[in-house]
């Protein structure tokens, strides 16, 4: 098995992606192959002292920014590291990637080189969000802004392979965001994705509200890529947020530094539960060959994560598993490219 | 001026709203119509030792509860609390409503029976909430499910028309929630309505993504209805979860129990600036007169402050200032009731 990891990407590029491939070629058995300035990473290498032969090199000598208008990007920039990952992945000389980029590239590579799974109208940006109740699944968090009922039926069909076979969730709840319980409730794309979403052979739950989310009421959250964009963002600016604020409290006097140290344990249990580079990376579900995008501000612990679940990704043959699926529910909706 | 308050309406019914209104009678020299069972009433306030005469009841039997369908309750409960306290505010016998109420049967007799403003297409329910930088205006929360980009410009103009004269911003920042921070981006509701906002006299700041809000970038920002309600309600469970999981951190033994008394003095100052009771409830913006939404599980204290809030609103003619700058807007977009 061979992961392809983007060395370029991220906001720090090089180090997290080499340290976090070494560690998975000797932990996981996997073949790496890096993709990035070759001098650059066989120099890091030497660093780290590697001498194994698990890790392969392909020069790329350009990279995408969260500047670059990414489909263009995508196009014009040939040498980027994500283009030519992408190009490698296609070509099946790897079987995996993992990239720490900027989210845009990833997608236009994803979607624009590697392509969709057969009968897939749209792939998704799948995130893993932390919740009290453990990891869900949440998609589309950003790939379509705009989107049809028949992209959020196969947003929940795809979700639930996953979380079936990837997060071990057996029977995974799908549910899909409203604004009210109700089967009536919420905006047109909505209630038709309800219908949709009712009819087909997932474990469907019904909506669930925004204040159900982070108590994990449902494994698979369904919605259009604005709004899990939204939720993804939300989630994390509120988070950072509240524990600011709380860290401020903590910092007062000589006392509350006291307090802090006395309650360390349970902050440190609490910051594990919800720290996303346990989970790894977000999916671009319903591409041809797993595409994984690790967080930009992924450290190596993270892109060690992220291909400890491109591998578990393919050895659970999703990729096959959501062309089943899809096709099974053919002529349920009229699912068309667009 | 007087304040028709739902007396009946709310998760208590009646204490809440009968010591909020004996309190704003009191302090405010406002006069106050309670409007609910005129028995139950009485005795509370002759329990309350209220002997002024700045309090009438008007008496109503039914009460229209989450369960109802609001437009079809509104229409059928002709004695619902919130249908006799409607009609009061419309045949001019009060100047303003503030309901704890169902905010369905609040938004539906706001809307069918209240009516909105002359060419206001459809009014927003407007919550306001905490910020790390104060208090913001989010409309709208759910009153329209599917949004034009002319709604998202009306509410654009409404809110900031409330945030700078009842909030007391000068020239409040308004921003329209969105996936990136780039005019292209978005869905097509939202590039619309930016190219709308950039056009209109207020102080357009452009996109605000999730990350952002909780931060306070922005004082009035501008979404549908969907958008607003999952914004609003994942704000309220992420911080119900954060805060639990805290309180459970400080509960585990004698230490972190004392830890948690050596800083409850921040603890305090932050739940105050988190407190959404401080600055009253969610506007019915772009009513034909003051309608306003107090939060569900409210106290006496929340209740008053609704009602100082209305005060407000009336001193300051935010009606006729929102019919005023919308007026001038005409021609710009191609609003149309619907």
């Amino acid at each position: 098995m061979k992961i392809i990891v983007d060395a370029m990407g991220g906001d720090i590029a090089f180090a997290p992606q080499i340290e976090g491939s070494v560690r998975a070629a000797g932990e996981l058995g996997v073949q790496i192959v890096l993709v990035g300035d070759e001098q650059t990473i066989s120099r890091h290498l030497d660093r780290l002292g590697y001498k194994g032969n698990d890790i392969a090199i392909v020069h790329a000598s350009d990279v995408i920014t969260n500047d670059d208008e990414p489909a263009k990007a995508v196009r014009s920039k040939k040498d980027a590291s994500i283009v030519v990952a992408a190009n490698l992945l296609k070509n099946g000389e790897g079987d995996a990637l993992v990239s720490a980029g900027a989210t845009g590239g990833v997608l236009a590579a994803g979607l624009l080189i590697v392509g969709r799974i057969n009968g897939v109208a749209r792939p998704a940006l799948a995130p893993i969000i932390p919740t009290d109740k453990g990891p869900a699944l949440l998609l589309d968090a950003g790939a379509n802004a705009d989107c049809k009922p028949e992209n959020l039926l196969q947003f929940g069909i795809m979700g639930s392979v996953y979380a079936a076979n990837v997060l071990g969730k057996e029977n995974p709840r799908v549910a899909v965001v409203n604004i009210g319980g109700e089967a009536h409730k919420g905006n047109t794309l909505v209630k038709e994705a309800y219908a949709l979403l009712a009819a087909a052979p997932v474990n469907f739950c019904g909506n669930i509200e925004g204040r159900e989310i982070p108590m994990g009421e449902a494994d698979v959250i369904v919605c259009d890529g604005f709004v899990g964009n939204v939720i993804l963002k939300l989630t994390e600016g509120l988070a950072q947020t509240l524990l600011g604020n709380i860290k401020a409290i903590f910092k007062k006097n000589i006392f509350t530094m006291l307090a802090a140290a006395m309650c360390k344990g349970g902050f440190t249990e609490f910051k594990k539960k919800m720290d996303y580079t346990e989970y790894g990376g977000a999916l671009l579900l319903g591409a041809k060959h797993p595409v994984i995008k690790a967080h930009g501000s992924s450290n190596a612990k993270a892109v060690y994560s992220a291909i400890r679940q491109a591998k578990r990704f393919i050895e659970m043959d999703v990729v096959e598993k959501i062309e089943t699926d899809i096709a099974r529910m053919e002529g349920i909706g009229s699912v068309t490219e667009s």
